[in-house]
């Protein structure tokens, strides 16, 4: 088997770290790389790291090349541009993973709330979620998968097993999550300056201000079988990438049972795993596909308290989307994505 | 007025934070440093940054020399260590600043079961606890204070107003905590090294284990006039000096009228602001004494989110310490700390 | 005495800076600061740090207005517009420092070779380089000062000493600089993004490039009587502040007879000293206006090597802004600049 | 074919580095671990990352087990312990990549002026220096290979070429080398904390002190025919890998003749790439094993400035080592290593 892959949007740091990963991925082939902005150059020449790795063009978008030349596109277009050109892809027969928001989010009243007004909203049933280690089954046949986004893989993985066993409440839940800087893109901004940001670190849209919250909200309602709302705050980590989240749950049980539960739901996945005795750092998952949990209980306060970490470029955003294509392709689901971290 | 200042454990990050602050304040005169490890050495040879600035001999303890040559000691001792030699500064009638732990839990057993075998707890009942703008009269006749813990000071300056005026429930609070890794001192340990702290980012102590936590529910539980207590994360954040709070706690007022209650509290106090519209960053703070506060709330969940900020070397340890000299001294309380942040 | 300051382009890190100094300056005072982009907004509203030590307006550039209200301006434009506000506020018995480069350079045809058309080069004779301690007494007297770039500050002070006594020959000088990323300011660009600068090292405007060059050949060949021309490499360090220049000169003298001819030249002049055994860090100069210099030589190739340490936005631009404007005043010219580094 | 590999030394930064290197290559199976001050522990136990991929115990030394179970043995010990024990293991029938300096020079009264006594020198005429594109051939049929330095690989890439071909003159050669702090290694010092390190950049053993600087005149000797000496000067990034040498030397041709005969040089060659246009940072080679180099020259001078960049970790030691291997066993010597950059 060999995939020919489109890439929507090459040029930004998920493009970038999907090369990165397919580059080694035995089954694909990268044979279109679209872009606005660089159109017509050389992609090695926009992204120095790829001089004599990948030196195609860079073209412009057009479904009907895509439709002769790829088998699978990965959009890594913002939202709202992702909605506009995933119709097409899609209506020539290529499927379809897109790495923005467009498709996440079930109820087109609380996308429209929270983003802007859905073009393409005939999409969204046919949309798959794609978390991978949860929703395997359902991908497997999908031909639209709605990668999700960093924070939340963050904190689903951990939450999803707890939930799903009656082990924690669904009311009072605490997320506070940090990242780094590169999941804001690479758009230029004053809080993406070395000189702001580093040697530093904020809280940002504090409140209930973050895209991201209602897809995490989304996503553990279903599993509770009523609306669970949570408080969100992300953080900037003074570093490219890596992210933490901190989760505090109302859960009587010791923490061996919560544990085991999380153990047991993903058992056989080779990306999620528990840690004992340890917590994990973002660095022990640097450049992987992999997320790590650490979990104590607080017996004063009825607590858990859960860390998870991904990289947020990879098992939060590419590297999970490659999974999702393996998946859909019916290949073992670590292709191209079993990777020892870099570190130091 | 001039004050003759020693200080013990010179050689350490809260030493050397000591003497860049003091260098500048105009009532103060360093006459004395001791250093076990450096006995002998110029303190500037230990320490490159003070070459030019400060060239004095390290000494060993000595309570009588001491006694004739300083008006004000602060102990930058380890816990353990500072409850060994302050007894013998105060009996030669000097005053004491100590910015270890000794002295800061009140309940002996609590000390004792947090850190070890108390040896001079006559003193605790003499002790004030040295949060500057919440115990300043206190302060003021005091002989021995105890310098509040970094992590405890960008806790309690936003709680201790909203308890205080009932704002927020006392039950379910969730504290986050980031701090750079100064806050771990000088002393090797993989954990601060650059290769491993670097780029990365961890939480650390985990669960009911860090030892500033009785210190927060001590002075918590003394506000609310009820036992209190709280879930505690610190994580090291890849940076030198900085500390960010992310507080939860259930609130039913509205922003506003948390945000004036803390201002209300701290009206008049130099180094404590609450910011309107925007969440402050650690970098926004170093260098100074000042702790920055932003606050919002979440009207689905009930809960306020608090952000505070200090700079865990100056405001968590060295600068308020001055600022306690300043109001035993009768001094202005920001003298010789009043300054714009190094920023970038 | 009260200085009365004005500053043009007042937003930028050498504005910052200036007023982060100034601040604790106890003769100056800042009545007025101009930004073209923040016109009408309180500055402190534009640079959160500022928050409470300095709330006023921002206003349009007003000569009449700049002639009412202020003794000194410092301009912060870039070069370009420098010369373009600055005969005009000259022309209002106002003095200037101009940190820019638009009146280092004597000699037009170099300026307009390596800049651009130069509009106000009937200055240019009555501008005085602003190397503090090499030029002080002609900066006592000078109305328009010409405030060296961070570079050239940190090559010209180890090597001026060396030229002048005849220990060094003038060729085959080579010059390699690091930076931090403020030296390349607050405007937006991938270079300064912290995903592509942090994490990273490299060198840029590698061969003959750098508008610095002509300015450290210029004060090179006026103290050597003869034409001198230089390596100059500049690198980018992934922090905010702090430089270093490795220097790499042909000597035959001994490093003790190097060291013993700067530091002599230096005698009493509170900024820079020559360090015996140890070798400086940009740390131990952060925040600080000091040049700190080491000197070793290589028997071997006859060659000696010097580091030569500043924090670039104080000693390389706004530290040695007030040390001019101190020398201009008839002020100690450490007049609040005497403190400590912010280490760590 | 399937190499069975033994690591000495394997919980240190260049056993992790490459542990990670091996996981994902093709022909390679670790079988054998040695550590002595963790023997007995799982090796994931100590080194964290390593969870879930390899979990093998680590053992003592024992010579006789290593020949029985290993076909390769990479000793990742500190020079003086490497000569203790490669002659048992290349007595036992296994071939040899030594990653520490005791069989680079060639010269054991070099070797014994800048480390200290040399107990297996029979050996030195045996090893092999392990710069692969330079010594391919020999490499090929050797059994013990004295892996390069970081350093030095970083300046002999590009300049052997040069020299071999005479177009730079062999006096006065200036290089300028920047370093990541896992070069320093994992052990516990001032240097590497992160307080100390961190926000800051320094030289350090300036002046004729680096021990490789022999290394590197040893083999720039070679290649001139005649002795040559070089001013080399080490400096610390604050990251944690990456090295980016600036290396001065005279020149009297144009950098395209340079470029050229570079690029000819390395002509097939996977890792070592000519740049066009841009000089490289070292992010764009992070994790990876290539070396990329940009020149220019400065007609003025009369000198090339070249800048070369590589991972200090993978292609200044643990790649290089892998690629050794891949030549020794008459594999394709990019087996294995063939990645692209971990970017941002």
């Amino acid at each position: 088997m060999s995939i020919s892959i489109g890439i929507l949007g090459a040029t930004g740091y998920t493009g970038l770290e999907l090369i990165r990963l397919l580059y080694n991925h035995p089954e694909a082939k990268i044979t279109y790389c679209s872009s606005r902005q660089y159109n017509g150059k050389k992609i090695s020449d926009v992204l120095n790291p790829l001089k004599g790795y990948l030196d195609i063009e860079l073209e412009p978008f057009d479904a009907r090349e895509i439709s002769n030349r790829c088998d699978m596109v990965f959009s890594c277009l913002p939202h709202g541009k992702s909605m506009e050109y995933i119709p097409l892809v899609l209506g020539g027969g290529v499927e379809v993973i897109d790495l923005s928001a467009d498709y996440r989010l079930k109820d087109i009243s609380v996308y429209q709330k929270w983003y802007q007004k859905h073009t393409s909203s005939h999409l969204l049933s046919r949309s798959v979620y794609g978390l991978c280690e949860v929703y395997r089954d359902k991908i497997k046949g999908a031909h639209l998968v709605a990668n999700p986004g960093c924070y939340p893989t963050s904190v689903l993985l951990p939450l999803i097993p707890l939930i799903k066993e009656g082990l924690i409440e669904s009311r009072g839940i605490v997320v506070d999550t940090k990242s780094g800087v590169s999941g804001a893109g690479k758009a230029l901004s004053l809080t993406s300056h070395i000189c702001e940001a580093g040697e530093s670190f904020s809280a940002y849209k504090v409140g209930r201000l973050h895209r991201h919250i209602p897809e995490i909200e989304q996503e553990l309602s279903l599993v509770a079988g009523e609306d669970v709302f949570v408080d969100f705050t992300p953080h900037l980590i003074p570093i490219s990438r890596g992210m933490l989240s901190t989760i505090y749950v109302s859960a009587s049980e010791d923490k061996k049972v919560l544990m085991d539960a999380i153990a047991t739901f993903y058992k056989g996945a080779k990306f999620v795993d528990v840690l004992e005795g340890v917590f994990p750092s973002t660095k022990d998952v640097r450049g992987t596909n992999r997320c790590l949990i650490g979990i104590t209980t607080n017996p004063i306060t009825h607590r858990a308290i859960i860390v998870s970490v991904i990289d947020n470029l990879t098992k939060g955003a590419s590297g999970q989307a490659i999974q999702n294509m393996n998946i859909m392709c019916g290949l073992d689901e670590a292709t191209g994505l079993d990777s020892i971290p870099l570190f130091p």
